[in-house]
């Protein structure tokens, strides 16, 4: 596991720690984890648009509002959502015992959780483990807080980025958990990021928002979207650069910077997507609007039969056209061309014969590899990461709680 | 096979056949089938939405206009989808051939494909067949057409309904093949109707209209969308009745005997969606309009998160709840009640513990059950038929085409 983690992974100004608290069924698992800044921060976050959302997003709603937080609970093996009244209160008290520990207002901690749906958080267990969780944080506990996270995920996803931002330099670090349920509109389940850079609120907000429409957004397993989807991102200045103001230099740096990190973790979420075995690129181009170039990507990214094609290894371009046919687009059929890398297996709507196939498998064989779609009938054009669906899907998903 | 073949499956004045043409890799299965009204019939036709539609389905759509037409060729194993111009010649030269054997117009001859996409038909090898297709023509053949219609279909459907409709018995006989790819708005791949109901034309586009929105378009298997969905209905009127015009009582009578035929062809294509093991109804209640309760129920339907815990048998409410969620549909998360049959397992939002848990997955163990979601927010409902998401869809899929 740790060498998913890249090292030196730590954040000037913030602690982390990662430990067991007995949430999840397995003994020794760790399933509970803290982010803290040693002193105030800028905070912005997105959220699942599910209507069932679930309780620390309710109470994150609420509290990310004021633009500032100061540390983040997070726990994995109960979602802490369908839970009512009594998960909100569960959610309020934590966050008063986790800030009177580090001496701070309540309304300062965010949490977030993930795991089984409807059921309460085993309370007392998690509060006799507060203060070890709160003796354990340390600037090097970012790793096992990445590790604390995971469910399903098959290794800790963990990024870095350090440059120089209005005459200083920064560093960005960010941890997720994604697996199942990883949909349009709010990707990974959960996904963290620390800086040191001076941001005001305004433009951490807008950096957050563009950044994760051009990667977490982009990305899709399953097509369910999850009641617990949370992306925080916390920035406490320590870096002491000249302040990021929206529509600057420094603030397109630094939202590019945010992109890079939250597209590294969006990628290894799709690659470790439940029984994934590939990671695939759909590009929609010549599109009458960005609308329908989308509308295309998903269509195709998400169907089943074109999925199972991938894992099967079969340059089955007819699913890839028929699914691009009623995703509601208004595309023609004969003007469409598609490629398997550089591989050119549709011209016009037509197949390009075997041997561009036979080369076309050989395309798939691939663990990455894109899948271009051209239109011609516009100038538009939107890409999403999509990955197989095999077995090891159906198996996890049907023995998920068992 | 023959097991499931109705007894006297045959309808008075219509000829049907069903054999090997050597289309499909399979030595010696049935791939051609032909229905034949030994007089002129009025037809109608619903197709699919898909832009992307296949040869058979354009000739079908310029033909079906006139409201007439007196045979059905149909093959299985080559979807002539995706084939261009050449697709249309090879199905247009087909209806050429078999009009002047019968001694019609070639626009009375309608056509229908399944099978792989993006491959041209192997025109030489069918054109051989006819004469021996025509030839076994037989008051008794409809078992056999519904045999050859067949793709990865593990039994043949076939329905038959007999009934006093403006004063004379009537019959009507259906053939359905489904399998992959059933899906919202047109969900059987192939289906062809058969009566010799004395019809107009226009009661007979609206029965089949109306009928078709009560049954194929209430089931989904994989959420993906043909290239050839095609459902016929040819009535030749050698009932004698009095003519069924539209909004009349014998109207509503033969739309609803025509609704049961789809429906009970329609759940058979559930039951034998690709790796399915179980037949699941959704029905949702009380949503504020109908449009909103069947969003609810589509995305129930088609989420793969649901669908692999329907296979693993495992009550988890959660997942249910969450795709309402994201539906788009406007839900209350604390006014939700969910049952499985008739075990209430939430109530308001909330899991009713542990003893209905176990109850439900009770009734998850039966080969069909029904999940009943009451959003207690309006009078409106909606109803689907979905089934489970099994290791043999992935298989199957994976796999088709090697």
């Amino acid at each position: 596991m740790n060498k998913h983690i890249p090292k030196n992974f730590r954040v000037p100004g913030f602690l982390a720690a990662g430990i067991s608290a007995g949430i999840k069924k397995k003994k020794g698992e760790k399933d509970l984890a803290l982010l803290h800044s040693e002193g105030p921060a800028r905070a912005a976050g997105v959220f699942t648009t599910n209507r069932v959302k679930a309780a620390p997003v309710l109470v994150c709603l609420e509290r990310i509002r004021t633009g500032s937080a100061q540390s983040i609970l997070i726990n994995s093996g109960c979602a802490n959502a369908c839970t009512g009244n009594q998960g909100i209160a569960h959610t309020r008290r934590l966050s008063k015992l986790i800030a009177s520990s580090l001496n701070l207002a309540p309304e300062k901690v965010l949490l977030a959780s993930t795991g089984v749906i409807g059921q309460p958080l085993p309370l007392p267990r998690v509060e006799k483990k507060l203060p070890a969780l709160i003796a354990s944080l340390s600037p090097q506990g970012l790793g096992e807080a990445a590790k604390a996270i995971m469910t399903t995920d098959t290794f800790p996803k963990a990024v870095i980025r350090k440059e120089r931002v209005n005459g200083k330099k920064i560093t960005l670090a960010g941890i997720a958990k994604g697996a199942g349920m990883i949909a349009p509109h709010m990707a990974t389940l959960l996904s963290f990021v620390l800086t040191d850079a001076l941001v005001s609120r305004r433009a951490l907000r807008i950096a957050l928002q563009e950044a994760t429409n051009a990667s977490f957004n982009r990305i899709t397993i399953d097509g369910d979207m999850s009641t617990n989807d949370t992306l925080l991102i916390l920035a406490n200045g320590r870096a002491a650069n000249q302040e990021i103001f929206p529509a600057t230099p420094g603030h397109r740096k630094f939202t590019s910077l945010l992109q890079e990190i939250l597209m590294d973790l969006a990628q290894m979420i799709v690659r470790d997507g439940e029984g994934a075995t590939k990671l695939v690129r759909i590009q929609v181009e010549g599109a009458r609007t960005t609308f329908e170039a989308e509308k295309v990507a998903r269509s195709v990214a998400n169907s089943p039969l074109v999925k199972t094609a991938f894992f099967g290894e079969d340059a089955n371009w007819g699913r890839i056209l028929c699914a691009a046919g009623y995703s509601g687009a208004s595309i023609a059929p004969g003007e469409v061309n598609i490629f398997f890398d550089n591989v050119q297996i549709v011209r016009q709507g037509l197949g390009t014969g075997p041997v561009s196939e036979r080369r076309a498998t050989a395309v798939m064989k691939k663990k990455e590899f894109t899948v271009r779609i051209q239109l011609n009938r516009g100038s538009h054009r939107a890409t999403l990461y999509t990955c197989d669906f095999s077995y090891d899907y159906v198996r996890i998903n049907a023995a998920y709680r068992s």
